[in-house]
């Protein structure tokens, strides 16, 4: 209700949509690149940084472009105060992988409110860049540890899979202390959506099938049958009502 | 609805059933064969691939018999893309993996279709089936590998279990990457269709039990008492109609 | 409403309840003294034996007496078919484990039909069970095994409760091929149960708080309100027959 | 209810719930202390062990005074049982760890008595303490162990982190019989309250998209067009009415 009244917001956040996603396609790869290669020249990483700058500013900018234009400021700030952490953390303190987190935090906060992202799309993309960062910011931190065994991304993104599934092997697994801490946030918001999406992949399984909801169904039918009563009880007091009035005139 | 008036495709699907689940189990045989026998002659091998090729064949042919005889085909390709995939995707590509994950599919999309299997006896099949398929797959792509620890069926089968319940000791897991991509496979699907059977079990366990579902059956019982309400009621305007149209009558 | 009418059968029930419950704590000592103390002396083993077989005949007795009892032997044959198993299996076939297993389902079936006994005590004592059945059967067979990492009831007790919990160290695991299959029996029915332990013990963390079935409530409230209303019509529809009748007597 | 009525039971728990919290982030405190530094002096222990205590104490009395104040005594203590156990046993058997599991007993007991703390406040702040408590008393027990690999607090968290996630990479693990007793414990509520903390952020992720459950809005649609239907229905009886009493008096 209140989008379709705050239309500059609507109007922006509509026309912004496409050009953000790209962007934070490029971010991905940016963020991607100087870990993958890890023999990069000094200038591909000094291009990733700089669009990885980039891109948090652009996000960092659209919401203060969109906190300009609402209406309800204050709701604005409250509702969505992780955003406000995300644009002013990295201005503190200029550590990787804060900008990093930040960044991720915007895009999926940006793409929950796109009105057009349905949810099996967002949880879906969701876990893609979970399992995608994870592995990468594991494989980051892992791959120099001395007692270390993650070494290779497939080694990491294969640790990724085993943790978010809950099944967790132990062949692969984060020994730092900074490791055991993306591990951990991997694995509280990673095992929840990989649950929804398990979850989906059953429904699927069973989606032909007829469900055991029955009681459900009673009570529906139940209504069902009991409107139908009611409807032809009024027609009942209704032809009533014509006769009673009819004999009056009759009389007359 | 649509099932009882396209009869042509109904009757095909009926009368197709048996003899297509007799193939799926002859595919399955002829899967596992040069598997757990690896010292297998030539002969039985060329035998196991020629029977593979025609069991994918026969669900291949199905498919486009069903696509002839029903009447909406724009509706049945949309909605059975997956079919098609399967059935175009081992003319392009013709490894043995991806012809036996299009012929699981057509088998396990055939299943689903056929009305008189239940949703337990499918959920329970496609268990066995994704057991079976998982331990074979992953024996036989790891059993070559240089630093693998799945060596027998004994132990893939068991792996399997292990995975498939989120258990994952550890003792055995796969090293290679296509090992890990069918280990990705199974345990998406794998872990849905074992939590609805553990799910069923946990049913089993308390059928005889009282459900607590306390406030849905005062909401039945609250419709019931108030349907007997109206029921009264009706009888009482009728009763009152008829006392109203007499009254008229005996004025006469 | 079927055991009302069938008294000899609910009568015998009831008085044998209690003296099978004995006798099956008393299986479960004569099951565990001869793993927990491997060193136990022949006398010793073998009236553990007597006191196994007592108890399974016990059951089996008690299954025979009320299939005599019942009026409807087809139905209780066809519901009880997993006990017609128990019953006739050790005969055929006089393995220990087989033993144990029949002499476990005849227990818990019986436990599920007294009528005294509550769902959570149900569970609590199925899980209980299957821990202390799964640990002592588990370390007779991996104890005597040459890679085996289980040689302890206190290695055995643990490695259920990984089990059971999904949590899966992987620090103990079966090795053989029979303890793997008493691993997957304790896996798809523990960890069915202990889920319904953990969801009663979460809800019990849970019990003062509100619960958030806000829509299920709504609905109670919308029907309470509209029986208020119809019953209202109800008095108002009395009261105009009244008057109704009451018109035509005072026009005589 | 029961509450308003009591008026000097709810007035005390209302002045003492502050202090009785900072006691109780006194007591992790001094729990956390000797075992954190296990070099810490003698003195230092000494204090901890006066605040364990002093804590456990004020608890106790708090206990006391609210049986004290309290109407309904028997109902009280029924109730409460748990608690009369937490003020009882470290009394009988003076062992740390019971003082300590007791002490956790009535700060939970309490904090879910007070109606100003929410659910989520509540389940977060369990999941904290269990974390806590778990860590740092597998540490203080397995630390000492010879096969032992849990000994550093580092360790200890990651560990309880992989439990009560059910991931269980077993890389570390506990070994001694006490250390696998407070894992047992830790898995049975841990498991059930995180699962309680992912099952919310999974509802967090989806919270803005629309929910499925239309067979619900369906019921509770049809409730409210039939109530429509019967208002509707009773205006219709009371106009008839009206026409009905107005007929004899125009006669007049």
């Amino acid at each position: 209700m209140k989008q379709r009244a705050v239309s500059a917001q609507v109007r922006w956040e509509q026309h912004t949509q496409r050009p953000l996603f790209a962007l934070a396609a490029l971010f991905a790869v940016a963020y991607a690149v100087p870990i993958v290669r890890p023999d990069a020249s000094g200038e591909v990483r000094w291009w990733c940084d700089v669009v990885e700058w980039g891109v948090w500013g652009a996000f960092a900018l659209d919401y203060v472009v969109r906190l300009a234009l609402t209406d309800r400021r204050r709701e604005f700030v409250r509702t969505r105060w992780l955003d406000l952490v995300a644009v002013l953390l990295p201005m503190i303190q200029p550590l990787r992988l804060l900008r990093v987190v930040a960044t991720l935090l915007l895009v999926g906060q940006r793409a929950r409110m796109a009105s057009q992202i349905k949810l099996t799309t967002y949880v879906g993309g969701a876990v893609v860049g979970l399992l995608m960062f994870g592995s990468l910011a594991v494989l980051s931190v892992e791959r120099k540890a001395p007692g270390g065994n993650i070494h290779t991304l497939d080694d990491a993104v294969w640790w990724s899979f085993t943790t978010m599934t809950t099944v967790g092997y132990g062949d692969h697994a984060p020994t730092t202390g900074l490791g055991r801490m993306i591990a951990v946030g991997l694995m509280l918001s990673g095992i929840a959506l990989l649950g929804v999406v398990t979850a989906n992949i059953a429904a699927w399984f069973i989606a032909r099938f007829e469900k055991d909801d029955a009681e459900e169904r009673r009570q529906t039918a139940a209504i069902t049958e009991l409107a139908e009563e009611v409807r032809l009880l009024r027609a009942e007091v209704l032809a009533l009502r014509a006769s009673g009035s009819a004999v009056p005139e009759q009389r007359r």
